[in-house]
This record gives C-alpha cells, sequence and structure tokens, in this order.
C-alpha cells in the first residue's frame, strides 16, 4: 500500500482525555464522576412501554422526523415547558440523540467561510462539531454561574462573517442558567446582525434553587431564528438510548429533516414508541421528584469539596461542578495543574474527574479546574464523596 | 429577519420521490413495493433479548464502536461467513446502521477535491452522501444482473483525484452479485491506483440460484484498503433500529470511530444487546429458511412481471427487480416513461413501485425501468401479482 490519505477534517480529531480516565478509575475499582453516564435507571414507564413496542414488532423505518405521536408529545411539551410559539408537528423533528439534532442543525446552517460563537467553557462535542462543518469557531468567555454575559465582549466578536451563536442552558460544565435578560440581550445582537442561533437545552428541568429555565426561543421575535435542541437522555436516564430533538421553523428545520434522513433515517423505532411514556405517562410529580434528588446530589458534592478546599461556584443548573482546587495547591502536593489533579484524585481518593482543559480553547484558561459529575445513585456518591474527604484530609 | 441562507451543501438536497409515492399508495389503501421498507417480522429471539436489556436497565452510552460481545460477535462472523483477515473487535466498529458506518467512512476518506467512484444504477443514499464529503462522483455504468463489469468504462474513470470506489454486492436497485472475477479485476486497479474501497454488503445473505457473496476484502491483499459495511436491517428485519457495522483494517477504522462518536455517540444501546440473538442464537438454518422464503417471492414477482409484459433481469441477489417495461409501451397507455408508468400501477393496480430515474445520474437511463420490492408477507405479495395481473390483463 503506497499511502492512503484521510480527509482533512479528520486531522484534528482525537480520542477525548475522558475515556482515559474512565479507564484508570475502572482499573482501581473507583468511582467515576468524570463522563456524564448517568448511572440512574430508566423510569419503569418508559421500559414498559418500550418493550411492547418490540413485542408489536414497531421495526420498520419510521419517517425522518420520527412518529407522528410522538413528535405531537414533544409539540405539546415545547408549547407548554418551553413557551414556544410552534405550532405545527412540522416544527419537530426527532433525531438520533440531541446530538444528531446538533449535527443536523450544524450542518444545515455552518460552512468555511462562516463564523460562529461559542461561548467557554464549552461542552467538547459543540466544538468538535462545529469545526467538522468547515466554519470558524469565535469563542467569548461566560463564566458562571451568575450573571455573566459580557456584552461587550460578545459584540466584539461579532463580524459580518458571523451567522449563528450556540447557546447551552443550563451549562455543561459551570452549571450557569441563562437568565431572561441576558437572553434578551442576546437576541437584541442576533437581530442586528441577522444570527440564527442553536440552544442546546438538554439540561432544562434540572433546575436549583428557583432558577427558572427560559427558552430563548420564547422570547418575542426570537423564534424565526432560533433552533431548539433538548432530548431523552438526562432527564430519563435513556443516554445510550439516542434520542433527542428539534424545534424550530419551517425554514430553519426543513433542510435539517433531509439532513437528518441522510446521517440517521430515523432515530430507533421502537424507543421513539417508549419514550412516548416521558410525555404522555411521566407528568410535573416526576419531574419534580428528579429536582430535589439532584438538589440533594449537588448539596452532597458541593459542600464535600468544599469542606477539602476547593473553591466551589455552586451550579443553578445540570449536574455538574466546575470547582476550582487553586487553594489546594499551597498546602497539597499534586496539584500543580488540572491534570496533575485528576491524577491524584484517582489515585488517592479513586474518584475520577474531567480536567479543567476540556472545556476552554487554551488549555492554561482550565488549569486549575475539574468538573465532577453527580448524575449518581446517592449511595456512591456518598461513598465517592467519604473517599474525597479521607484523601485529602 | 433578513435573510438566513443555509450552508451550501444543502442545495442539493430534496425529498425523494419514494416518499411521494408511497403516500399516494397508502391514499388508496394500495401495496407498497416501493420503498424498501420490509414488513416482515423481526425473529422472536431478538425481541426477547431486547426486552431483557431493557428491563436489566442497558440504558447508558457504550463504548462509541459498541458493546465488546457484540462485536467479539461480529468479528466471529466476518471471519467466518465473509472470509476478512480481521483478527480484533478494534476492527469492528458497530454504528446506526449500515448508513451511519458509510457515512463515517465517506467523512473519513473524501473531500474537495477528490473523486469517487458510483456503479449506477445506485443506491441513492450513497449518491447523496458522497456529495455531503464534497468530492466529485464519478459514474461508471454496471448494468446486471450478469457478469457486466465493464474494465474499461472503469479504467477510464480512474484519474490521479481518485480516491475510492463503492461496492455494493449484491446491488441495490438491480440484483447483481459481484462475480469474484469481477472483484479480482477491481482490485487490482485498486493497487495499481492505490484506490480504498467502501463495500456495502447489507443483503450478503439474500441470494438466489446458488450465486455466491464474495467479500472484496477476502482476496488476498485487499483488507487493507477495503472498508466492509453491513448490518441488521435486512437480514433481521429491523430496518428501523438503525444498527450495523463497518469492519477494517486499524489504520482506516479508527478515525472513522472518532467520527462515528462525534455523529452518533454510540448504537442505541439496548438494542446492541437485543441483536447479539441475531449472531449468537440464529443460525444456518435461520439464513437457510430466509433465503428459500426470498427465493419464492422472487419467483412469484418476477413471473408475475413477466407474464404482463415487463423485461425481467431476474435478481441474483438482494430483493429487488429492475424491471423494464418498454416492450408494454406498444400496446398500453400511460407508460411513456418511469413517472408515468409509477403512476399508472398506483392507479389502476394499487401497487407502488419506484422510478428508475432514482438509480441514475441522468434520468433519462432509467425512464424505462421501474424497482418493486418483495421484502413482503407472502399473501400480501400474492395480492399485488394479482392486482398487477388484473390491471395490465
Ligand atoms: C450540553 C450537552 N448536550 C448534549 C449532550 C448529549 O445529548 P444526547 O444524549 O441527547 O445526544 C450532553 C451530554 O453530555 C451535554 O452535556
Ligand atoms: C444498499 C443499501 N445499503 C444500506 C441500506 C440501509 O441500511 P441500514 O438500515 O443498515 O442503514 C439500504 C436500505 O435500503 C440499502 O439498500
Amino acid at each position: 500500500m503506497q499511502s492512503i490519505s484521510l480527509a482533512e477534517r479528520t486531522n484534528a480529531l482525537k480520542q477525548s482525555d475522558i475515556r482515559a480516565v474512565t479507564q484508570q478509575v475502572n482499573a482501581v475499582d473507583g468511582i467515576n464522576l468524570g463522563q456524564g453516564i448517568c448511572d440512574l435507571p430508566t423510569p419503569e414507564p418508559i421500559r414498559e412501554r418500550t418493550r411492547q413496542a418490540v413485542t408489536d414488532d414497531q421495526s420498520i423505518y419510521s419517517h425522518y422526523a420520527g412518529i407522528a405521536p410522538l413528535r405531537q408529545a414533544i409539540l405539546q411539551k415545547a408549547q407548554s415547558y418551553n413557551d414556544l410559539p410552534a405550532t405545527d408537528i412540522d416544527e419537530v423533528m426527532v433525531s438520533v440523540g440531541s446530538t444528531g439534532a446538533f449535527v443536523t442543525a450544524a450542518m444545515a446552517l455552518l460552512e468555511a467561510g462562516d463564523e460562529v460563537i461559542l461561548f467557554e467553557p464549552f461542552y467538547g462535542y459543540h466544538r468538535n462539531i462545529l469545526e467538522l462543518t468547515g466554519a470558524t469557531i469565535r469563542y467569548v468567555p461566560l463564566s458562571g454561574p451568575g450573571d455573566t454575559l459580557d456584552t461587550e465582549a460578545l459584540e466584539r466578536a461579532i463580524n459580518e462573517n458571523t451567522k449563528a451563536v450556540i447557546v447551552t442552558t443550563p451549562v455543561n460544565p459551570s452549571g450557569k442558567v441563562w437568565a431572561r435578560h441576558e437572553l434578551e440581550t442576546l437576541l437584541d445582537l442576533m437581530q442586528q446582525h441577522d444570527l440564527v442561533a442553536i440552544t442546546d437545552e438538554i439540561y432544562e428541568y434540572m433546575l436549583y434553587d428557583d432558577h427558572e429555565h427560559v427558552s430563548l426561543a420564547s422570547l418575542p421575535g426570537a423564534y424565526e431564528r432560533t433552533i431548539t435542541l433538548s432530548g431523552f437522555s438526562k432527564s430519563y436516564n435513556v443516554t445510550g438510548w439516542r434520542m433527542g430533538y428539534a424545534v424550530a421553523p419551517p425554514h430553519l428545520i426543513e433542510k435539517m429533516g433531509l439532513l437528518n434522513d441522510l446521517f440517521y433515517i430515523c432515530a430507533p423505532r421502537p424507543l421513539q414508541h417508549g419514550l412516548l411514556a416521558a410525555l404522555e405517562d411521566l407528568g410535573d410529580e416526576y419531574i419534580a421528584q428528579m429536582q430535589s434528588d439532584y438538589a440533594a446530589r449537588r448539596q452532597m458534592l458541593c459542600e464535600t469539596l468544599e469542606a477539602i478546599g476547593f473553591d466551589v461556584p455552586w451550579p443553578e443548573g445540570a449536574y455538574y461542578v466546575l470547582a476550582d482546587f487553586a487553594p489546594l495547591q499551597a498546602t497539597h502536593d499534586g496539584f500543580e495543574n488540572d491534570k496533575a489533579a485528576c491524577q491524584t484524585l484517582v489515585q488517592d481518593a479513586h474518584v475520577a474527574s474531567v480536567t479543567g482543559r476540556s472545556f476552554y480553547q487554551h488549555p492554561e484558561d482550565g488549569r486549575t479546574k475539574l468538573r465532577f459529575c453527580f448524575a449518581k445513585e446517592l449511595p456512591i456518591l456518598k461513598q465517592a464523596c467519604t473517599q474525597l474527604r479521607t484523601a485529602l484530609a
């Protein structure tokens, strides 16, 4: 063989560090607070309807945008929970995870020559998928939690090539929840510069301390220029089922549907039927219970991290803490930077986290940070907290 | 809103005619031999293991290339049925359908400036996905069934920019099965010009009249430059489950895996566990039964089409017939071209087919052809045949 050269778009791709840390922590039979793999059980009504769909042989391709009853149920949820002015199931597209919906949105909108704004700290898949489109990414800092949108920094990042902006709320990894007035400011700029937003609202139900989830597309004038993404992975503990969706006006979602057809054909059919239960059978009570469960987990982990010396911005939403170990550096060895700190916690506490650098364009910006995920069964999380306290006593 | 322009790659995308015909035939409560949606039942052992996986809460993300036991079972099948020299599960990647594997293969290999060879008649998704990569497609005619590789035409299509060639065997839509010596000729050219092949072998078990399925990658020297694709959709009647896979040497499959992670995260987890049953519990007997069932269906449909005046190249494999109605044009109205003929059969026989133009770069090349799919329960297929005979008596 002479030489098989791959496409240039593959050059930047590399396996994330997250998986490597997972392997290390498994090797010591430790607890993984790194990868956002929520290991809580899938609610029984969803499992029951899925088994029934398998029994009923719901096995052939569906419409590329999903089965009609699921799109209908998502439309209703988008109207009632997200306050979106969507009116027709043609504005709803089911995809293979919210990731699938993000891929089709990014591929429909962006190409070489375009610019897209990504706030940092960011979710790594967003960056990597945006890079595949060929567009240039402009990074705008958005620390959090708190009221932290820097309007001037955002304005400076916009130019005539800017086409889109990515809004994640609540934010993975920082736990920031976008405030209504921040979204209003963003919308103003979007309208001035004719931008489209892709919003990732996958953590929309995970909220603490009376923080409110506001969907950008619910603001007057926003819907026509917003692609709203969400999914079932996080709220219903089905990360591996690959079921998510987009809601957007016809002129934006139509081409996304054709790309969805090409990349995915359709979301997995029997699981589409099963997840009808999420929207039809699991109501407000389920959500309320989930919120109070996560609030207890958040408190346990944040208090532990504070007790051992981390600087902890308590998250307003989602199920991660991006904590700063700078205060520990004076008193403890093994915390020179995020990589070292991550290794130290795997070795000494048998607890995995994610290095701060994974969430920033420039690794230095994350050098004193680690992200911990608290989507764990309470006894396991408790055990992890005990191990952390013991190791760093 | 001023004007939201979408990425150029979306310009060529449009909804296929196939779905429109499906709607028409549904409107008259007719029988759909158009879309390749096989409505046969999913084997019970697969459904049983899937329900069990759902009960057991196999719900979190898997490795992006799939769960190890499934990759192991696919490796064994690739060795024993396809005769591939693969030796490690790292050479196996499970994806969201064989389509997902095709997307990652095409995106890993091809970009603007490259050329790729596609034989026609072709499968439309191949063309559309290849177009998304930015590469230029060179079409090479490959009529079939029969011994029809035109080596000179193929050689003429190759130049210094040619990077890859797509081989579908058995072919959708023609039913051609590539003969071993044709694959040997192709491999010679691939070696001379340093090309990679992506083979789509999704119909590998649907064979008639002692035709043998030969995997290109089983030929000496071929494996290192071949990405072999297959999946569960067709052989196990789970088209909507979105489960397929690639087998390829490490230097080719590694980057595909990283793209698979970005586009798909992983194949739907509970369905991965369920489809272990396909490879572990359903053996040669299942395949033999499937083959004889399809042989009976093929005979029924081909005889009917011949009886009503079509010119019918009986397929050697897969479950389609690409039949020519030119002989009917002299005696019947409504057969001016493939679109008219398709309409006529929907109206007069309440049977849907696919227009020939869907499979060619130039619509004229398919103007006297229709594709019929015989992946139907026998009584339904029989009814369709009766309706065809009555309408065209
Ligand atoms: C912000 C964000 N978006 C999307 C995803 C993945 O969502 P899905 O499983 O729906 O593809 C994650 C998972 O970690 C996430 O953190
Ligand atoms: C040649 C060919 N490849 C691939 C597919 C789709 O396969 P999958 O369901 O595995 O994505 C089809 C379905 O019609 C096909 O005809």
